[in-house]
C-alpha cells in the first residue's frame, strides 16, 4: 500500500520514534500518547485490521504482542504492569487502516477500557 | 493448573456460556460485561499472561486472536467496530492469572482505553 501511513513509517518514509524493528515487525512511539508508555506496533505487511488477518497470519500477529512485552520489558513497565489494545472499524476509533496494536503502560490504566 | 480458574472453565469443571471452542482455545462471555458484546478468549494451555508467551505460543496467540474476530462477525460487532484487550499486571487491572483476550463491542468505546 504505498500511500498507507504506517507503511510509509515502516519503509522509513516519514518520521517516527522507531524503539524496534525486525523483518516481520516495526514498533514506535505513539504521537498523542495517552499514558507514560504509549507504542504501537504494526507488521510490515499491510493488513487492514485483524478481520484481515488469516490462518497464515497467525504466527505474524502472535510475534507482534510478543514484540510488545519484549518493549514493556525495555521500557521498565512489565512487572508494574501494562496493557495492550487494538481497534477495529468505528466503534472503536479506529484511525488508520494498518493493523497496530497499542501499549499503554507507567500509570494506573481503568476499566471498563473505553 | 489445577486450581486456576479458566483452566477449569476450559475443562468445563465450571460453568461458564461457552461461545466457542477447539482443541486451542474456548470463549466465553465475561461475568461482569462492560459492553453489549463482551467475550474472554484463552488458550487452553495455562500461560499466566502475556509475558509468559515463547517464540513458541506465537501462533496460538494470533489464533486467539483471530476467534476474537470470528466471534466479533458472528455477534454482529465486526462492521460497527470492536476492541481487543489484554491486560498484563497490576496497573492492567489482571484479574485472573491465566492470559484473557477481552474482545468488546455493541456500542462506542472512549479514549484512552483505560
Amino acid at each position: 500500500m504505498t500511500d498507507c501511513l504506517f507503511c510509509r513509517i515502516a519503509r522509513g518514509e516519514l518520521p517516527a520514534t522507531i524503539l524496534y524493528e525486525d523483518d516481520q515487525a516495526v514498533a514506535f512511539e505513539d504521537i498523542r500518547p495517552q499514558a507514560p508508555v504509549h507504542v504501537l506496533v504494526i507488521p510490515r505487511k499491510h493488513l487492514t485490521n485483524l478481520l484481515a488477518v488469516g490462518p497464515e497470519d497467525e504466527a505474524l500477529v502472535g510475534h507482534l504482542l510478543r514484540v510488545a512485552s519484549q518493549i514493556a520489558r525495555d521500557k521498565g513497565v512489565a512487572e508494574s504492569g501494562f496493557r495492550v489494545t487494538v481497534n477495529i472499524n468505528r466503534d472503536a476509533g479506529q484511525s488508520v487502516d494498518h493493523l497496530h496494536f497499542h501499549l499503554l503502560g507507567g500509570r494506573r490504566l481503568g476499566w471498563p477500557p473505553g
